[in-house]
């Protein structure tokens, strides 16, 4: 299987995130990556499509926020990374602000999700990766990977977090429809639900989202992915916390059932591989080998499928999570 | 003029907020209250008006997180002051959340307003002391005044934020119009907006809000408080970063005709000292012996009017600041 990678993906590096009360070391560490490209072999570096296919799934003022953000940090005499730390929480609306600090929180929705020199250039070609997997799919091949990180599904048309920027997956998807494809199905089967991808599904019929996730109740996102959010191209299916392949199989065969009744002539999945018993901020009791045992169950479907990273922090089973993922297909 | 004030408000001390990236020491200490004790003499404990005037303006649910806040922060392992750390920007709803971090997220809107394991006690009893400063009113004082602290303007029905837990002022204007009074004005003269109290002016017809403070395009809370959020019974005058009295006097004038049209039965004053020139968080070039001025303007109305304490972090100025402003009634 191809598979995408381009080294200035290592650029965003942040060394915190703000959770828990306390500033602790960054998850989604550049290094993560070492443990993947080991596990996968050769990787390819992508093709730049440049802007244009990410302008026509982001807001404009959020992609020219994404540039700019830590420059006018700096500008603002910080160091490191940009923070939010007041969020919108009553009214998102279109509001003239000048100020670094307002911008960050109308831009994003979490602490943990900081905003570095090169943060901008690294997602842009975690998200170009995922378009050169879309250009070998939709040319023939079965299936493609692209090593997206930073990862996307927690980011909306207009906002970061989940330390996601851009939603690689739905930029692949608006590229497909756009290249004429008239149905994408988009497949989460990360640990955390993919809220920024469902944000984007709002009246796009054309495009259907289906997760399997823990329970928001207990677990981040936690204001989106509850069951109740299903509806027309949403499928939601939360589990609990504790969930091991025998449990995770049914919603599995569902989300299954339910793309194959829409007929997609694409699918792209977002995997996480912090579904594993032994990641560190997460709690599912899936082992290495269940992974592919899922990918084979999405193979199934027969239809041409994107594959792209989001999360997994556990780094010593990523690369073979990865891996068995991926030899599924 | 007599004014309230209950030992237990010190009881909330934060150590810490999060903002420009790290954790900084918190503004709102409780010694910001002894250089006010110190210039204004005797004050009075409240009466313990119990819980019916608060649940009257705040959501139960709220009411019931703040209470639990720190106990199940403290159940989960954590130390310290309870801190959010991802928020529901793109919708707001009732969700059944089982897990304090989400909690934390679904009730607040910026990470520099701790819980701690005394701050309800501590609001609860300055929502008391702004209570018995309405009783003082109603039965025939002037003017009276409460050391509200922790403050009250930028917390909503159903969030804290902006070092605010409840709303006295809202409370204390409920409690009036609940008494009989058929028009309440809350004139807010914080340095930041009130948003909170905004926030609650939906739908409130004998309830009025007029607020003058910095323009929320540079500063806090940045969303809320813009010029076009004016409708009705609320007034808003963002000033610019600068502003001295000559410049400040225009609004005021503009606020007391506002509230003069309205003719209120009950005036109830924000008051911030954060707009002094030595205001370590803010940015007006207000002078000590402008409260003076400010007040009598104020007071020309000749509307009883009870005074709430809400921001002012130049503890050196602190007490002459108040206590320039009380003795304008």
């Amino acid at each position: 299987m191809r598979c995408f990678w381009d080294e200035r993906q290592r650029l965003h590096d942040p060394l915190q995130e703000f959770f828990n009360g306390a500033l602790h070391p960054a998850a989604d560490q550049a290094k993560r990556v070492d443990a993947i490209l080991a596990a996968i072999g050769r990787t390819d570096a992508p093709a730049d499509a440049g802007l244009d296919p990410i302008a026509r799934t982001h807001d404009g003022g959020y992609l020219q926020f994404l540039r700019s953000a830590n420059d006018r940090w700096q500008a603002a005499g910080r160091d490191g990374d940009a923070f939010p730390y007041t969020f919108p929480v009553v009214r998102r609306r279109a509001l003239k602000l000048d100020r670094i600090d307002a911008l960050l929180g109308r831009y994003s929705f979490d602490t943990a999700t900081p905003i570095g020199p090169e943060t901008w250039t690294a997602a842009y070609w975690s998200a170009q990766g995922a378009l050169s997997a879309l250009v070998a799919v939709t040319g023939g091949e079965r299936a493609a990977f692209a090593l997206c990180r930073p990862p996307g599904h927690h980011a909306g048309a207009d906002y970061c977090g989940g330390y996601s920027y851009l939603n690689s997956a739905v930029i692949c998807a608006d590229a497909a429809i756009a290249a004429g494809k008239r149905s994408v199905t988009i497949l989460d089967v990360d640990y955390h639900h993919g809220n920024g991808t469902q944000d984007m599904m709002a009246g796009r019929d054309e495009i259907a989202f289906v997760s399997i996730h823990a329970d928001p109740a207990t677990d981040y996102p936690f204001y989106w992915g509850h069951a109740d959010e299903s509806r027309g191209n949403i499928l939601n299916l939360p589990l609990p916390r504790g969930t091991d392949w025998t449990a995770y199989q049914p919603a599995l065969i569902q989300a299954i059932d339910w793309i194959e009744q829409r007929a997609p002539e694409l699918l792209i999945v977002s995997y996480g591989a912090d579904t594993h018993e032994t990641d560190p901020i997460s709690h599912f009791k899936l082992k290495t080998g269940d992974y592919g045992s899922m990918a084979r169950r999405i193979a199934s479907l027969g239809v041409p499928t994107v594959i792209l990273m989001e999360g997994g922090y556990a780094i010593d089973a990523l690369g073979a999570n990865v891996a068995e993922f991926l030899g599924g297909f």
